[in-house]
């Protein structure tokens, strides 16, 4: 199946069975901005708590924090947000809609691409088998043309966007000619700064209610928090300050389902270590992350480190986890060797001392920090990508059928076990849900007693539920119930009481955190 | 102790001991924002589990969802709170301050209730143990003065406001000579509706972007994704949604530490009944809802349901569950039969037939709706107050000493068992890790060497930790421990093999549920 049809399904699956959904729909949707659906909940939810749990439960040095997302606006100054948080925006007069600049010169970038494959494309049909790409991309004058062309512009956009060179950029558009999608003309305005912080007004003078943003990152709060955390937690250097919370940028360029959003979650840990050791604690996360990833049992080649090229003006090392979503390796976590900066400039703005005494070193430093991000919605999407399977299995008198089935790691899967009567009489139902009355405490269980066995399993594989559990006429007399297994499909009969043990070994987190190491 | 000393000392001591910090702390904080410290972030999100699994897990026909903060504004306008979300505010002209005018008005109110009290404290003070107070209020002539004008005020103001009429609202103010706490005049402008949703812009076209705001209720997330839940997961009614998020509000009066602030998180279930059904599912929820407080195991007798005088204009039954907090009964959850209000008017504003079709009865209809709504903050402040115990205890050499503990249920409690080798050395640090690693998977567990063992356990009787555990010479030699309980103090002698079970008996959530019923 082509990748674009996959995230298409896959999209329109996520809508279908109830794990996300366009936020507010029935007024036709806030751009960029998701809901979560009855099953989507649950996974987001499981996925935080592997996060979590696999942070401050397995590491005796990380604790949690739950900051606000409002903060005094002197934190966004500390941190650089309000001077240098901005999009290179450019209007178009006759749509009055609004791009960014960096974004209309990518897009004709990839026009170039497009032209080059087309060609390809068109020589591949006509030679057949006996095609040589790499022979025809180097002869054919075409090819070799839109190549020139995608180099020329590829270098200047290169230099403007290092530089923020915003008359620069607009002189491309015009040189290029790039028109407006809507308009189709190129009635540009100048191209100018705009920050992505989203600002309200908090009312409590009369002259003027004071403005706050919504916070950008969710690292900020632990950075103010620093002192606090490490003084009542009495926390001794190494430590890491963990934070699952909501930020907000206003995003004009907003694309690929929840990939990115202008209302998102965020995952991240600060680790606070000695100046000097950084790289030694950056090599370790970045190796500990990765295990993490690869814990959940999905394809890893589908994994890649990407070591960031241009750092930026806090880091002094920087590597994004990548995966291999249906629309390319895309980043899903990154981890950072952010320096002091943030503290010192909190240290700066503040007035206050944001200093650690090392009795080992006899020494009191400004600490350096490591930090481990990571989107949740971002993650959510990458488990879904990997977890989207269609398999042609055997249906009904042998005939050749397909299922969808979200091959989810049974530790996040939304609902553990569903529980079905074969049939609605004969007290069946009346068994079922006694099952559930003892197993539903400990696990997310379902009840599903509509239409036949097989289209029962079928919505199930659809929402990824690892255990089907049948109970039938046999039950009633010994106590047994019928398991079939999400991804075998195999069937086994067991006693009832043996129920919990076989669910809890398999959704049990412990299964991923002991790969952790 | 007087319940205001009690007050403060909870807040001193949940700064101190890493439970709530003053939001951006360092800049001098923000008003009425907080962030939530290591050990508040986990009984935070253990109160949270606690209402998820017990509406999620327990209940066969409540699922979960979790929509985004925002939402597209055309809801707040079906919903009402674009026209009448609204407190009336008056500016001091010379202190440039503003104010409710309702709460300047009740703290003139609460002026002639303290001057009766100073007069009942002066004749008590004279009179001793034969002062009748019912008599004395009854003829003490300054005492009737008061209370005249009390009533007087109290009838004006009332009627003032069920007619939201701002013009009388001023002149009280003026006639009453209520003066500005900061300047001391009564320059006053006049009173005014002030909007309490926050306003932010979200940029996308160029001609203004289009304004949103952050959601002052997530009940409105629920009802506009009623229809998708509904299909998707196939819901009969009755069935319930659920949901935990963040709410805002741009309060001008923000008091009583976490009880009342900007940023919250609310926990709610909007559950969709039959019409003609309400009442029999509001009783229902009633009883479940304060069943659900009560499992905590605090004081019963600290808990009133408190029913509503004057219903909302969408309402016909509302109760709140009430707590006697340090400052009062006061609300910590409502419950409310919501008629189909909200649904008809998303359907009316949508355009979109937001109607259940009823097999039971053969009929369409808009689904009436029962709704549990309570803050995580306020259920948070609630807990503590109850937990919050000093005690006198035997200390050192037998002299008395106290103890501040924290009787947590141990379902909540952040910490759940701290470890601590006796001594620095002869193994025994290592010995307490290796148990820290048999356990950590599935409790949150603490390592403590610093200090004498007296003061590790108060340090752990103060963030509530259930379960002390000492390792000493002899379990180098036998594998016992003491284990040390928070309550009681009682000590005992187990083998390491079998803390996993007598931790996990406590610490579970069966315990609460299975109170449920």
């Amino acid at each position: 199946m082509a990748q674009e049809d996959l995230f298409k399904k896959l999209i329109a699956h996520c809508k279908e069975y109830g794990f996300v959904f366009p936020s507010s729909e029935i007024y036709d949707g806030l751009a960029a901005v998701y809901d979560y659906g009855q099953y989507g909940v649950e996974l987001k939810n499981n996925i935080k708590k592997y996060w979590w749990d696999s942070m401050v439960l397995l590491h005796e040095n990380v604790v949690g924090l739950d900051s606000a997302i409002f903060m005094h606006p002197t934190t966004w100054k500390a941190s650089g947000h309000v001077d240098a948080f901005n999009d290179p925006l450019i209007d178009n007069k006759d749509s009055k809609k609004r791009y960014r600049a960096d974004v209309l010169i990518e897009d004709q970038l990839a026009k170039y691409e497009a032209k080059i494959d087309k060609e390809i494309e068109k020589a591949k049909k006509k030679f057949g088998d006996s095609f040589d790409e790499a022979k025809f991309r180097e002869t054919n004058p075409r090819v070799l043309a839109n190549l020139e062309k995608w180099k020329e512009l590829h270098e200047r956009f290169s230099k403007s966007m290092n530089e923020m060179d915003l008359v620069d950029l607009k002189q491309i558009i015009i040189d290029y000619k790039i028109v407006c999608p809507i308009s189709g003309t190129s009635n540009w305005t100048d191209v100018r700064q705009f920050n992505l912080m989203f600002a309200t007004e908090m009312g409590s003078t009369a002259d003027g209610a004071s403005k706050v943003y919504l916070r950008p990152e969710t690292a900020q709060g632990i950075f103010v928090n620093y002192l606090n955390v490490q003084k009542t937690g009495r926390m001794k250097i190494p430590f890491g300050i963990a934070q699952i919370g909501k930020a907000f940028r206003n995003e004009i360029v907003a694309r690929q389902f929840i990939f990115r959003m202008r209302e998102f979650e965020q995952m991240e840990m600060q680790y606070f270590v000695r100046p000097g050791s950084e790289m030694e604690w950056f090599e370790k996360w970045k190796a500990t992350r990765m295990s993490w990833h690869k814990a959940l049992g999905f394809d890893d080649s589908n994994y890649r480190f990407h070591e960031h090229e241009k750092l930026a003006h806090y880091a002094n090392a920087a590597v994004d986890v990548e995966y291999k979503f249906p629309f390319g390796f895309k980043e899903v976590e990154g981890i950072h060797s952010r320096t002091n900066f943030d503290l010192s400039q909190h240290q700066e703005f503040s007035g206050k001392k944001i200093q650690y005494f090392d009795p080992e070193i006899n020494e009191s430093y400004v600490p350096y920090v490591i930090e481990t991000s990571i989107g949740v919605d971002r993650m959510f999407l990458q488990v879904v990508s990997a977890a989207y399977c269609e398999e042609e299995i055997e249906g009904a008198n042998g005939k050749k059928d397909t299922r969808v089935v979200m091959k989810l790691p049974p530790a996040l899967a939304p609902i553990k076990l569903t529980v079905m009567p074969l049939v609605k009489k004969d007290g069946l139902p009346e068994k079922a849900r006694a099952i559930i009355d003892t197993l539903k405490f400990e696990f997310n269980c379902q009840y599903d007693e509509k239409d036949s066995i097989g289209k029962r399993y079928r919505r199930q594989d659809a929402i990824g539920t690892p255990f089907c559990i049948t109970v039938d006429h046999q039950t009633v007399e010994d106590n047994t119930v019928t398991v079939r297994y999400r991804d075998t499909m195999k069937q086994e009969r067991v006693a009832i009481g043996e129920l919990r043990n076989i669910i809890h070994d398999q959704v049990s987190y412990k299964n991923l955190f002991e790969k952790l190491g």
